[in-house]
């Protein structure tokens, strides 16, 4: 941890979780990589977040995570930030993770809470004291209860941010009231001031996140659609809550594609990826949508339903 | 995975998962590891598990993992077969974690469905299939949804039994329902006749899930008092059902160590690890008591408890 | 059900889930409950809920049930509609419970899905379906998934709106999400146009489901500052969301007055609930601060706690 | 509560929960119900429980209830206990329930924890307590936390056997190891001694439950299959577990039917209700397998499936 709070700016706009191109071997594609990340560049996307739940971080070993984050970190070239998951079960599982992530290039890492084992908010809180203590760049707390079974509380993200152990949160909850509570108490506690950053993981409810006063969004949709969401973040940013809301029905209906696999066939998030990566070679900018083991494929007629949202959505 | 299923015979009696003592500063301490090693062997215990959830396989780096693994092996010096965890969030990363144990010595591996995200049963089938394959030593299923949030169905455990993908099961589940169900597929499907083997990691109800048909037991509690547990696993064995109650008995009574940690303060992990580390400190086994990031540490009020059921237990 | 859609006209404003006083006997308090209803008016409500979570329906026998009504019913007099509660396990038992309430008076009824057993979807319609054909009066859809446990689906309760079998939906979910796709169905498919309502039971973001679109409020706390959710409530509806936005944060700051139980002792609604009536008793509007069985009673540090969270909130 | 502990005498052996069979149009058919007492009765069941959840506690209306515990207890006239379900949502309701089927005839009361609201423990123990003090009969706990959420903890059970509120335990958790204590707790507080009862609701283990000291069962399936419950728990009894175990395993497989129904299509209590009551029909002890709503029906594919399930078993 710095000797003193080190949050050097807020990181506002749209941050995508990139997603990790495969080959049909599935082997890292780095070429369609580094075209997804100049798409998203030229979207107008101001970070670029490698190794979240949308980047399949659970599927990969820590040598693709790492060449994953080593290619983003060079399309990327400093013009925006490069945030890096660092997610594994506790502590110093985390902190070997992190201190890759760091050598790597990331310009900042994201941890969630311990899981695996029940932690309590003590522990959580001593959790990224001893990650934030470990690097050099600074640390950001990632809230994704559905994935790691237990929220990081509001109250226990205001002390973080406080002694600067944290410099930002990811938050995946989409729960707006405690993502209400943490900007209201980050506020009180100056935090916010000393540049303290609030994103939003939701892809649904981005325009009603910013319009609390988020900073910005990490949106795995904005994979596919970067414009749709920097669309709605311009237009939260300028107060023009009718249009950001437009966007949002507009995105809202596209999100559907999630949902085409078939649950008595493949796990949802077998279904979300592969939606993802079936629309982005669709759309040109991947070369294929190969999902990592074990999710169970798509069937043709849901790749189909998936180009159907893209048409209906006016980008095919 | 062997073109025959290769299992090579039944894994019976006790396996404790095997404790991973720390020194004050929290590195691994070889010596009060292998006193442990010792003093399960000295009790009668046929095999060791290490890296399982009693072994802290949340908490540790890979090195420690494999440094921890390499010194149980050396004590069991081919006497008992030696169990490595391979505990990780997804098929590759598995495989990853399995090959460096099977590197590192182990005799087999021991893996659960992917976590981090939902699986559906079919994936969860394609994922031990894939790191069965990537393996020359057998692979065993651990189900303990607890902590992965997922059971592995009977159904799913049957099938890979079938196949020779998995060698045996560690069911720490504690649905004793499911376990009779997984005892007759195996049974009928031909599987426990090639020496498929189902292990209880119940530390509470091993002498039922003995009745039923398990091979043996894997017990955190086992650290604490070997003896207990094989003199139950004996008394299983040649059908004295009483005796093997009695036992039973005398362990739940000790069992309820797990719980001197202050819920207020500590999460459920940091008091059961806790406690066994402290048992284990006090009966002269390992040097400290000292227990992972970010676990908070027992009071001494809590320490005192611990030596009381030793006592009770005739342990001290 | 009527044999056409009969939503007679949109409920909007601030419909507080009337508090049940109780005599130091547990009896109905009928001079304190009419002097809450006159209360209430005074402040500006535009409606009454009876028999809601807050109005303590899982503890009353149906006499009580039905004489709260009788006595909401009598103070209201025409004035402002009374919604009253006809919760109970499944269908017939729920048609019982509602026909007894349109005999009472009510102007329209609310029931949850069935609980105590899993109910699947297409159960739910039937359900809902059945119920509204046995009544003359409106039937609303109350979804409170954190006391039946299950969501009432977004698409099941627009099928429900668009066949005229419920007239509204009392939203308890705060699942911000789904109140958004209701709203975005039941205007695509004209049940909005025809006079469906759609309330929101959210104490906390009440400003925002205002935002999105709801017609109103349902607070709970809405018993202890029935002007703050007016001001609230009028501020949304003129499109001023900074002013909404302020009184929300000051009820969000008064909210915290239902953790004042300690959660080692007593449940959370018999913190919540006693919270509430001890505020009232403070307020003066309310002569007991009783509870029903088995709620544990607030300790005398706590009620202090609750006049200070008044205090603060400029309320005493 | 009477003054000094009443529990006036274990009951043993198979209580089964009986069905509530329906005419087509959805009443009560009193002689089918008449008939399956008389069938149950013959098979040698010591115990008949009204109002359970295999008998639709949570469908009826009050009124059918309890001409249903009138036509069973006519039937039974003296010759067997019986207890009767009086499930409500929190006390003051309960004690309303019970009463009425005190007046009603009921041998005994049967009763869960509060649901609806969480709920202390000690908040469970002042429920039971008030319940008790109601009533003239004897007060059963019913401990089914799949269905009101939350376990009966085995600490409080003790304590209220203790005490002589309860008489009786009805544990339909299907969690053993908490059976196991709460059969050592009372043990050790003498209430066993005292004649209170330990019965298991599990259809599928009920061989273990009795090996490790429960008195009885209440199989759901035992509607069903009488003689196969009655022969189980008499094996059981003289010690032969083996046979029991035979029994047991037979059961199990039969116990299948309870899952024909399709979950895309209606909900597990459908299919199990459904399941039962059309194995009875097939049987010709009742006239139909009319289910209350919203229970969708059984295709005719399922219920030719459970025809199938009866034949394996040598039913049909």
């Amino acid at each position: 941890m710095r000797s003193e709070p080190a949050v050097t700016g807020v990181v506002t706009g749209v941050v995508p979780p990139v997603c990790t191109p495969l080959t049909d071997e599935r082997e890292l594609d780095v070429p369609s990589l580094e075209r997804l990340c100049g798409f998203l560049l030229d979207a107008g996307v101001t970070g670029l977040f490698v190794g979240g739940s949308t980047g399949e971080l659970a599927y990969h070993p820590d040598e693709v995570r790492l060449r994953a984050l080593a290619v983003v970190r060079g399309v990327a070239a400093g013009a925006v930030p490069v945030l890096a998951g660092a997610v594994d079960l506790s502590t110093d599982r985390v902190i070997a993770q992190a201190r890759a992530a760091e050598a790597a290039g990331a310009d900042a890492v994201v941890a969630t809470v311990p899981f695996y084992s029940p932690t309590h908010p003590a522990e959580m809180l001593d959790h990224f004291t001893a990650v934030s203590r470990a690097l050099s760049v600074p640390l950001w707390a990632y809230d994704i209860p559905a994935n790691v079974q237990r929220k990081l509380p509001a109250e226990v993200t205001a002390q973080l941010a406080g002694s600067g152990a944290i410099a930002g949160l990811k938050d995946s909850s989409g729960d707006l009231d405690a993502l209400r509570t943490v900007l209201d108490l980050t506020a009180a506690g100056g935090a916010r001031a000393r540049g303290f950053s609030v994103l939003t993981g939701s892809e649904v409810m981005a325009d009603i996140a910013l319009a609390l006063g988020a900073d910005g969004v990490v949106p795995g949709l904005g994979n596919v659609d970067p414009h749709g969401y920097v669309a709605l973040y311009e237009a939260a940013r300028r107060g023009d809550t009718k249009e950001a809301a437009r966007q949002q029905e507009r995105l809202r209906a596209l999100f559907a594609l999630v949902r085409v696999g078939d649950p008595a066939r493949i796990g949802g998030y077998a279904s979300a990826i592969g939606a993802f990566k079936e629309a982005l070679a669709r759309r040109g900018v991947i070369a294929h949508a190969t999902t990592p083991r074990p999710m169970g494929p798509l069937s043709a007629a849901e790749r189909a339903e998936v180009a159907d949202h893209l048409r209906t959505a006016g980008l095919l």
